[in-house]
C-alpha cells in the first residue's frame, strides 16, 4: 500500500459541534473533580487513554504540592498502561481502583494499602455500575478513534465498558487518538440490546463470529465536555517467546483435545476457543497452527499475537474479543492488513464478549493460567501468599464456569523451584472445585471430570506435581487421609504451612 | 371435593405396551447390575423413586452376604429421602454420589471415606452427563405420575435432571407412584429445547412464570425394562417454626429490599425470588407475607412451604421450580387445592429452573444460607471444618453469582456460641468474594458492593459478628494489617487456627 499522510483531527472529528470542544488534556484534566468516580476506556493495555491520565497526574502532584487533596476512583475495562495506571498510582491519585490492574506501580500501592482495588469477574462491571451498585459516575474518559458526521463514535482498540460508561457518566471527555488506522472502523459490534431486569431479553448470538450491534458507540452530544487530541499506540504487549514448559503444556491440551474429540465428548466441528493472557495462553495457540484442528473459531475477551497468527494462517476463520492486545510486530502486521483483519475480527463490549449466556450457549473451551492449585482442584489466580494482589481474576471466570471445557494452566514450580504451584491448600480461592475440570503444568494433565475429591488429589498429585514436591504432597495427602473427617482430608493445621515457611524462608522446601 | 378412589396403577398407566412390563421393584432390581452408573429422580426429597432403591438396597445385602460385590454410582437431582440414599448407603450398595446429599446415613459414609461424593452445581449436572463428562448411564430409575395413551411420562413433584437421565439411560424403569393426585398432570414444563454445542439456542423464557415447554415428558418405549408400581408420598419436609434469628435475618432482608427500592436500585416491579431451603429461608418467605411487595414471582429451584403461603395469600402471583418439597400440613392443602396451585406453579428440568442464562436475564434475588463466611466475604456452603461434607453447594452457585442480588445468610454462632460463622478464613470456599454480594446474620446486615477487600472486612466485623467473637476478628484483622500485603491481609499461620481449635477442644473461643 502507498504511504499515507497520518489523519489529522478534523479527519477524524467530523462533527461539527465538537469542534469548539477540542481542547490539551491539561485544560480537561481541570474538569474531572476530586473524588469522582471515572470511568475509563482501556482493556488489556490496549484503547485506553494515553494523554488524559498523565495530565491527571500533573494536576494530582500538584495539587499535593499546594496542600490539596485530590484522588479519582478508576474504574476500567481490565488493565490499561504505564500511562494510565502507572502514572495517576505514582501521583497518588487513585482512591479506588477495579475491576483489573497489571501496572506494578499501582500494585504496589494496592498491596500497600494505599490503594483499595476490587477485583470483578469482568462480565459483572457493566451491569453492577448500571445497577448503581457501584454508586454514580461523575465523568467517563474515553479513547475513540474518531467521531461520525452524526456524533457516533469510533471505538478503538478495546471497547471494554466504553457503552456502559458513556450512558452512565454525567459527563464525557473523548480522546480521539489519530494514530490507529482509520479503516478499523466497522470491525466494532456494538450491541445495545441489553437492558436492567426485568427487561432483559435473549442476546440473539448463536455463532462465535454473529455480528448483533452496530459498528460505532453512541453517546449523548450535550455530556460530551472535552475532545482532547492524542497520537500513540498502545503499550506494546511483547510476551516472551514460548519456553520449553509452556510448550509442554501447549501440546498436552491439543492432544487431549484431539482424543476428546475422538471419543465423541468433544463435536467435530469444534467449539470456539477463549485464551488467556499470557505465554502458556500464547503455546497453546502457537500449536493450534500446527494442530489438526480447522475453521476455528475465538470467542475470547482479548485477541493476542497467537489468534492473529491463526487467523493469517487460515486455521481460525474468525475472532470475537474485546480487545486487541498485540505486541508491536503483530500490530504493524494488523495496520498493513487491516482490510483482512476487519472481516475476520469482531470486537465487542466486555460485557457480550464475556457474557455467561453466550460462553455457556457456544461452548466455549477456556483456558486460563493460575497462579496455584491445590490438591483438590481449588484454583488462586490473584493473590500471592494469601495476601498480595497480583492482577485480578479477570475474566476467567466467566469462562471457566460457563465454559464445555476448562483448563487451567501453570508451569509445576515457579521461582527457580523455591514455589511449588500445587499445594495442600490454596491461599486463596478464585475457582472453586465445582469450576475446574482439568489442571495442566508440564509435568501433565489431570482431568477432573466425574472424580470426588480424593481421587482428584491423586490424580492431581500423579500428574500435575513437580517430582520434587510430589512426596511432600502424597504425605500431606496420605496423613490427612489417616484424619477423621475423608470426604476433602484435610490437615487445618498444616494445609496453609507451605506458604508460611515460603513467606519466612523463602522457599516451601522444607529446610533440611 | 367429594372422597375420590385413589388411582389403580391401570388408572395411571394408559400406555398399554408397558401393561407386560409391570412387575414388583425386587423384580425389577433383578435389572440393575452392579457397577452400574443409575440415574434416579429425587430433588429435594421428592419426585425420588421409593420402592426401588429399596429393593436395590435388600439386592445389595443378599449379595454381600453371598461374598459377592454389589454396588452402583448414583446421580439424581438433587437430595432424596431415607428410602434412597439412607436405604442404599445403609447396605454399602453406592460406589459414588452425585451431585447432592442430606440424608444422615449417605453422610456419614461419604466422610468415612466409603463413598465418593461429587458436589456439583444444580445446573451442570444434566450438561455434563450430556456431554458424556460422567460416562455412560447404565439405567435410570424415573418416578413418575403416570403414563398417556402415546406413551408420554407425567413428571412427579419434582423434574430435576429426569428429561436427560431418560434420553441417555440405556435402560429406563419406571416407578408410577398413584399416590399423588393426577390433576398435577399440566404443572410441569419440560424444555426440550437444550443442545449440546455449537448447535444451542437462546432460552426463549423472559419472565420467570413464562411455559416454553411441553407438560410431559419424552421417552423411548423401547427402553422402558419395568414399570413399578408405588402409593407412598414424598418425606415429610417439616422444618421448624422460624426462630428469633431467622426472623431478625429475614426483616434485615425485607428492609433491605425496601431500601433499595426506595433508592432506584431495585425496579419497582421488584424481580424474582429466588430462595435457600431451610429455616432462614423460610422466615425471609415469611416475613414477605406482610411486606411490602406485591405480584411477586418466584424463580427458584425448590419451592417450600413458605412460597405456597405467598401464592395462597396472593402477595405471590406464580413460582416457577423444580421441585415442590412441602411438610404434611402444606402437602395437603396443596393436594386439597390442585386446581388453585396448578395454574400458580411451574415445574421445569433443574437445568432451565437454574440456568445461568435465565437467572441473569430475569435479574433473580438469590437468599442462600451458608455454614461460615469470612471477614473477606469468601462462603463456605458445604464443608464442616474443611473436612466434613454436609449437604453440597446444590443451586447457591448458580444463583449467587448470576443473579441481581445475592443474599448469603446464617446466625452468626452454632453450637450454643462454640462455633464462630464468621471467621479470619473459611475453610472452604464455594463462593468468592467475587461472587459475594451482601452477608446477613442476627446481628445485622453487610453490604459489600463496591467495597475493597479491607474495606469489607470491617463492615463484616462490624455488623455480622456475634459480640463475643468481633474483638477476636477485629484482633486477627488488626495485626492482620500490620503485615507486608495489605490487599487482603491475613496471618496464614494463624488463619485456619479457629477451625484447628475448634477440632481440638469443641470450641473457636480461646481457653481461658
Amino acid at each position: 500500500m502507498p504511504a499515507q499522510a497520518p489523519d489529522t483531527l478534523s479527519d477524524r472529528v467530523r462533527y461539527a459541534d465538537f469542534h469548539s470542544r477540542i481542547m490539551t488534556a491539561e485544560q480537561a484534566a481541570a474538569l474531572v473533580p476530586h473524588g469522582a468516580n471515572v470511568g475509563m476506556s482501556g482493556f488489556t493495555g490496549a484503547g485506553y487513554p494515553k494523554a488524559l491520565p498523565q495530565a491527571i497526574a500533573a494536576r494530582a502532584t500538584a495539587e499535593h504540592a499546594a496542600g490539596r487533596p485530590y484522588r479519582i476512583n478508576v474504574w476500567t475495562g481490565a488493565s490499561t498502561a504505564p500511562e494510565l495506571d502507572g502514572a495517576l498510582a505514582e501521583a497518588d491519585a487513585i482512591g479506588l481502583r477495579l475491576p483489573f490492574n497489571t501496572d506494578p506501580r499501582c500494585r504496589q500501592k494496592i498491596n500497600a494499602g494505599s490503594i483499595d482495588f476490587i477485583d470483578m469477574h469482568l462480565s459483572h462491571v457493566a451491569q453492577q455500575a448500571w445497577f448503581g451498585f457501584l454508586g454514580p459516575m461523575q465523568v467517563a474518559v474515553i479513547e475513540v478513534l474518531g467521531v461520525t458526521e452524526d456524533g457516533h463514535l469510533i471505538p478503538s482498540t478495546a471497547v471494554g465498558n466504553n457503552k456502559t460508561w458513556l450512558e452512565i457518566a454525567d459527563r464525557v471527555i473523548l480522546e480521539v487518538n489519530t494514530r490507529p488506522p482509520a479503516e478499523m472502523a466497522g470491525m466494532h459490534d456494538i450491541y445495545y440490546g441489553t437492558a436492567i431486569p426485568p427487561r432483559r431479553v435473549p442476546i440473539a448470538l448463536t455463532h462465535a463470529d454473529d455480528r448483533i450491534g452496530q459498528p460505532y458507540l453512541k453517546v449523548d452530544p450535550a455530556k460530551v465536555i472535552a475532545v482532547v487530541p492524542t497520537h500513540q499506540g498502545d503499550r506494546d504487549n511483547t510476551f516472551a517467546q514460548p519456553d520449553e514448559n509452556s510448550n509442554l503444556i501447549a501440546a498436552a491440551i491439543i492432544d487431549f483435545l484431539a482424543h476428546e474429540m475422538k471419543a465423541g465428548r468433544l463435536p467435530q466441528e469444534m467449539l470456539p476457543i477463549q485464551s488467556g493472557v499470557g505465554n502458556v495462553a500464547n503455546a497453546v495457540l502457537a500449536g493450534l497452527l500446527t494442530g489438526p484442528f480447522e475453521n476455528l473459531l475465538g470467542f475470547t475477551e482479548v485477541l493476542q499475537d497467537g489468534m492473529l497468527d491463526l487467523l493469517r494462517a487460515g486455521k481460525m476463520s474468525r475472532a470475537s474479543a474485546t480487545a486487541i492486545s498485540l505486541s508491536r510486530t503483530a500490530y504493524e502486521d494488523f495496520e498493513r492488513n487491516i482490510g483482512f483483519y476487519r472481516d475476520r475480527i469482531i470486537l465487542r463490549p466486555q460485557e457480550i464478549s464475556n457474557h455467561p449466556e453466550l460462553v455457556r450457549r457456544l461452548g466455549v473451551i477456556a483456558m486460563n493460567s493460575m497462579i496455584e492449585a491445590d490438591i483438590y482442584g481449588n484454583i488462586n489466580s490473584t493473590h500471592i501468599m494469601g495476601s498480595a494482589m497480583m492482577n485480578g481474576i479477570g475474566g476467567s471466570g466467566d469462562f471457566a464456569r460457563n465454559g464445555y471445557l476448562s483448563f487451567f494452566v501453570t508451569p509445576s514450580v515457579a521461582k527457580g523451584g523455591a514455589i511449588s504451584c500445587i499445594v495442600p491448600m490454596v491461599s486463596h480461592v478464585d475457582h472453586t472445585e465445582h469450576d475446574t475440570q482439568i489442571i495442566v503444568t508440564e509435568q501433565g494433565l489431570a482431568d477432573l471430570r466425574g472424580l470426588s475429591p480424593r481421587q482428584r488429589a491423586q490424580v492431581i498429585i500423579d500428574r500435575c506435581a513437580h517430582p520434587d514436591y510430589r512426596p511432600m504432597l502424597q504425605d500431606y495427602f496420605d496423613r490427612a487421609r489417616a484424619g477423621a473427617a475423608q470426604h476433602t482430608p484435610h490437615l487445618l493445621g498444616e494445609a496453609l504451612s507451605w506458604h508460611q515457611r515460603c513467606l519466612e524462608t523463602g522457599s516451601m522446601r522444607k529446610q533440611p
